[in-house]
């Protein structure tokens, strides 16, 4: 039996600003850096000595995933960092508040580009500073799968390469596996795990800091899950 | 044209406590914080885009490692640890204070176990709770390779598979490489690159928290080398 952890990195500056975030590079708040200590804390007491953790290569993801770790008392596991687990890119609506584009394009619309789950956003333009083509942590991709912007639909045919190349092997070989990661990348593997249809990950909110436990049998299906509380 | 950046972590519990530490995995104190950070601060300006950064398994280190890439805001570039760039283990006297030892052993001796090349400290005994056998973080290891005390000699020996298997090759394909470990570890580095014969490497101190660059050509010979104060 293999075991998958799972969780969301805490509030971002953003977040409690209301601001689209999306790929933009913020900083856990001090209240998230409190949730990754937390999250550490529950994994440490549940006794899960993780032998691998995976985070995106987004900031608030990485804060989280070593504050995590020197909580568990487990900073040395082989930690690796991968653009595939980052959030949904929210294209045009980066950096936006959420209450400013409401009254822009209408609630109704907000909702849909929020709560749908294959409507793309606006797509960021060539040109537009908020893109990351040219972040220095990009640079070994085709420029071409660097998005402009992602419907739920797009974010999770991004992540599950992720599965298949990284996580699955290592569950394989019985490792217990940490992801760190956001609420939209963790949505596609609790949609591939849970075996969700379209319409009800939609519907899945995905907890801020607190671990969830996936038991998984020697073909990967799950045999269990719960959260750590 | 290459760079290697070498920092050795910061005052760590122990080292304020006059303690022999070695492989014993004991925390930075809040002076080492903050000279993590100076060096991330320092890395920062002077513009060094480092691509790859190493550490030892011990938590201090790699406590260095995270604070002081946050300060250079590159906490996204991969990352990792391994054991051959440990702290000199320091055997049977790990956890003893300086002080004390000196009183039991003489003055002369802790001195010629502190500053010789090839001498090796007493050894740690089978079953010694201090022994790191049974230790998560080596369990992939051949009990064998795992010292139980070792002279900087044989720490200089340990240390240079590192340097021929993850180094050279990063640093051959032109990457500009953090290294972040122990005085021991980084002087078979110095050693090496600088061509001090066994004498010499013994007269030499790496200062905490400043971050030494290493420039090389094509075969990895030193161009220059400086310190980022």
């Amino acid at each position: 039996m293999s075991k998958l952890i799972l969780v969301r990195h805490g509030e971002s500056e953003w977040n409690s600003q209301n601001r689209f975030t999306g790929w933009a590079d913020v900083k856990l708040s001090e209240k998230g850096k409190e949730e990754a200590r937390q999250a550490g804390k529950r994994i440490r007491e549940a006794g899960l000595l993780y032998d691998l953790v995976f985070s995106s290569v987004l900031t608030r993801a990485i804060q989280t995933q070593h504050l995590l770790q020197e909580e568990a008392e487990r900073v040395w596991v082989p930690e690796f960092h991968h653009w595939r687990l980052n959030e949904r890119h929210y294209g045009a609506l980066q950096g936006l508040n959420k209450a400013e584009t409401a009254e822009k394009y209408g609630d109704e619309q907000v909702h849909i580009w929020r709560r749908s789950f294959d409507v793309v956003p606006p797509l960021l333009e060539e040109g537009d500073e908020r893109a990351a083509w040219n972040e220095d942590r990009y640079k070994m991709l085709d420029r071409n799968v660097i998005p402009r912007g992602e419907s739920l639909e797009l974010t999770i045919q991004r992540v599950l390469p992720f599965w298949q190349d990284y996580l699955a092997p290592a569950l394989l070989d019985n490792k217990t596996v940490l992801v760190v990661a956001h609420g939209n990348s963790l949505r596609a593997l609790v949609k591939y795990l849970d075996r969700l249809n379209d319409e009800e990950i939609v519907g899945v909110e995905i907890p801020t800091g607190i671990p969830q436990v996936y038991e998984l049998d020697e073909e990967l299906n799950k045999i269990k899950s719960y959260y750590l509380k």
